[in-house]
């Protein structure tokens, strides 16, 4: 039922020394540390990487844009899960930060610490995982980092990823800037990224595949760009789900949330499993979608540019900023009744990113 | 001898809900995410942090000057070791990866990934070393995360930084930049990075405490460009040592390299402690020294420029950049000889920074 990633039909373009698992030299700064680069990442990344490797990498600012910058790490387990592995999310989950700001992502840097005993097949299809997915996104990786430690200490490896971007002039989107009357929208159905790991991980099946959501979302915020610079804020609700996601915004933006729960999209077999395992999906990670507030009156043509998005499709109205109670998230349940919405203290399912 | 750290002795600046520990619920993206972000990070990378808490920071980048952007992890071991620890290591390493560009450092990312369990001493302490190091070097953390991994993993703590820089109008920086004439520096003594962890690590004392040279080289570049923009090439020579970083110069470039062994800067108990170990300094991590290429007839002027800087004052000319032996780097030995240094392998001691 669900994938299994055949790390033995990986084959290294070039020839690594006969070493088909990470050994501690690998991170040393020498000759195997210069291999690793050259005949795995370098390959693997493409043309994005820098034919000269630097330590730093020059990258062009566009003319009139302001620069922003991220990062996250990734401790994902597994570490392959239906629809994607941890490369490709480290690649897609720092891109959605830049764009959130309303960037256009410029560059990615890709710091790597891997477990001794690694297997070079895993290695070598989570580096070409975050070639491909930088080069669907346009942003490639130009600058990186290899540590080795010991067996038993990394999961077989963890990623971190930065990221820098361009926001083109007259874009200012930040939480801070929700305002009374903002209409919220989602862009599609929360809850799959987080169940599809859940679900591999603890080997659980729930008849239909549920896969991630793992997609750069900087065309789509381009697309809503493009028809509106009213857009005050915008969010990838990945730990925490929505519901983190409206909660923070609402302390940051010092406004009261309302939203509607039967409005939210979840996928049918999302929605079996979370009722199946005690779950809530607004309270579950998402790689692959966006939170928006933008400005009443220009919410229907942002939802229009969003539904001839692939990555907007099911994108709906779900709620409304209010200047009632302040930094509190309010929910209309299902049975008319309304609730009170927290941040939780952590998060339901652990190392989901 | 060594520094024993008192993390009882750190105290919280505001309470963190009575943990004493890192729990898992900490890099999970809700309340206790958020605690430990404003009462245990801000609070420690002081006035830098934004005060409005974004996924992607905003950087201004002066006009005219070109973007570098740089990665690295750290996963030494310990995390405390004679004059200094694994934040500031986090923060001069990155900063010194920007300066060899000849770049201003303009913002830093902190990524974490904790062990559960963590003492939240140790980490409040490795916070406030990155605040204070990044206000030494004048390059604010802006932005970060924090991701939590179940006992066992993670060694405490692993950090990774990624920098952006601004390198002026006009300074070019790179390794293959090196030509031959060029006199080839360094900024003083080497090795005493590597050995300073080492001796920790092992628990070997040398009579006198050696020290961790880390420190933010920025200042130290900005001062050698102001006399000379004939600087071809600079390099923090630091996993591998100065011996891996002219190897690397060497092939980058299509140069041969000679150097003089005996006028290689160590200090004394660096020496003792190698010669006991059977290490040689040239091969020995370093993380606040320089490599400079500068044309011929600007080293003095360089030179001169060095000594008047603290990070610099044991700066000497320790080689010259040849047309011979293209890519390959030879030394001179005390007794007279020539060997050629080889890239090694690995590390001599693994996971120094």
């Amino acid at each position: 039922m669900t994938e299994k990633p055949d790390f033995s039909a990986w084959s290294c373009p070039l020839p690594l020394r006969s070493f088909d698992q990470i050994v501690m030299a690998h991170g040393g700064g020498g000759q195997l540390s210069a291999e690793l680069v050259e005949h795995l990442f370098l390959p693997a990344f493409g043309s994005g990487a820098e034919s000269e490797l630097l330590d730093a990498a020059d990258v062009e600012l566009p003319a009139g844009s302001r620069l922003v910058f991220s990062t996250d790490s990734y401790v994902v387990r597994p570490l392959f899960f239906p629809g994607g592995n941890i490369g490709d999310l480290a690649i897609n989950g720092t891109i959605n930060d830049v764009a959130m700001r309303g960037a256009v992502p410029l560059a990615i840097s890709a710091g790597f610490i891997l477990e001794e005993g690694l297997e070079m097949g895993v290695l070598g299809l989570v580096a070409e995982s975050m070639g491909q997915a930088s080069t669907v996104a346009g942003c490639p990786v130009v600058t990186g980092d290899t540590k080795v430690v010991e067996r038993g200490k990394a999961d077989g490896l963890y990623i971190n990823t930065a990221g820098v971007g361009a926001i083109p002039a007259g874009v200012d989107i930040r939480p801070s800037r929700a305002q009374p009357g903002d209409a919220i929208l989602v862009s599609g159905t929360v809850g799959d990224h987080g169940v599809a790991v859940m679900s591999q991980r603890e080997g659980l099946e729930f008849g239909t595949e549920i896969r991630t959501d793992s997609a750069p979302l900087a065309g789509l915020v381009a697309a809503m760009l493009a028809v509106s610079r009213e857009i005050h804020v915008l969010r990838d609700p990945t730990r925490g789900g929505v519901a983190a996601s409206l909660c923070e915004i609402a302390a940051a933006g010092k406004v009261g949330i309302e939203y509607d729960e039967t409005a939210i999209p979840v996928l049918d077999e999302v929605a079996g499993a979370c009722s199946f395992l005690g779950l809530d999906p607004m309270h579950i990670a998402n790689e692959g979608k966006l939170v928006a507030f933008v400005a009443a009156d220009h919410a229907d043509s942002v939802l229009d540019a969003m539904h001839e998005h692939p990555l907007g499709a099911r994108a709906v109205r779900i709620g409304t900023v209010v200047d009632a109670h302040p930094g509190v998230v309010a929910a209309r349940t299902r049975l008319g009744a309304t609730r009170v919405v927290d941040l939780p203290l952590g998060e339901q399912l652990p190392r989901i990113c």
